[in-house]
């Protein structure tokens, strides 16, 4: 479930990619010294500029850019579970909750988290976090038109969807309660049954 | 509209607290230091200590509770206006959609900013954060009841409406795009239009 566990890190770029996205997800990017990404990533902090001459800024879109590839593909593999889509959501949401409450309540999007702390102050980190978003909202919205929306639904629906579980685990993480989850995922499958049935009830 | 401006600020214990809000809403927390807020604040070093004898970790404490309690009496004023609950949802991500963009997207939530960026790492100041969103849902909760919800749907309502809000402003901020607030609105109207669908059908 975790796309941060890779079984495989091969090469030493991935390696401090990898620990960058776990430093950045347990504390940030302020928090996170170049230093403290060499000893995590267990290379030495000439590599570390070898591989990205921007040095930490390099290696943090770097991070969020592959970070945010590995989490969209979980989404056919949470919904396609379900024939039906609303409910596929109620049940993706309840196991997000139920991963953080066993994880005890770690950051389920390091990308999130960065984009919230950096969007005024590191205005490249900003656009590559709206990159990774776009790439979500481009990916799950063509998800959402193969389950029967229509195209201008679904781009209404990923957008719906995203706030609801990027706000929800925000709030999880912050009381270490299911609640804001399990609310969220009940939410948003009765607003996409209200989109399926109205797209039903279009003539064809 | 933003609760951070406030028409006085009196005392020197006030002006360090707003001024604190203030950095930790752009930049967040670990990126804010104490002579930069004693700048900020136009107060020397030693009375942000003589105010707040925790430092740093006091000072955002007290700006996290202050925020809160502004930010829950929006509330009643942008939902009274609208007799009908769910169009009076839809308006006021509406209104802060168009309040981000006209200040070129500016945080709207410096408590969710830190709460993300510290909630492994700051023991205290999560609590803090579960104890300002705890008294949003408990006050959110109440008004939805005023408005004609079951008291188990109004909590259900706050999560979700709270989860969506805060995700929605993430991903405003990060795109510049006032797409996810406009379709966060139109998801929590649909799902408000529901409960009450529901309540208006249970015998009394």
């Amino acid at each position: 479930m975790d796309p941060m566990s890779a079984p495989e890190v091969a090469t030493t770029a991935d390696r401090i990619t990898v620990a960058m996205a776990e430093l950045m997800r347990r504390q940030g990017y302020a928090a996170t010294g170049v230093a403290e990404l060499a000893r995590t990533a267990g290379a030495p902090t000439g590599s570390i500029y070898h591989h990205f001459p921007e040095g930490k800024r390099g290696v943090a879109a770097a991070a969020m850019r592959t970070t945010g590839a590995a989490y969209i593909q979980l989404v056919p593999l949470l919904l396609d579970a379900h024939a039906d889509l609303p409910t596929g959501i109620e049940a993706a949401f309840a196991t997000a909750a139920d991963t953080m409450e066993s994880t005890g309540w770690a950051t389920m999007c390091p990308v999130a988290v960065v984009a919230a702390e950096i969007a005024d102050t590191e205005p490249e980190l900003r656009a590559v976090a709206a990159e990774v978003i776009g790439g979500w909202l481009d990916d799950g919205g063509s998800y959402l038109v193969g389950r029967g929306l229509t195209a201008a639904d679904a781009r209404t629906l990923i957008h719906a969807l995203l706030a609801a579980l990027e706000g929800a685990f925000l709030l999880a993480r912050s009381l270490r309660s299911q609640e804001p989850l399990i609310a969220a995922g009940r939410s948003l499958a009765v607003f996409a049954r209200a989109l399926l049935d109205a797209a039903a009830r279009q003539p064809a």
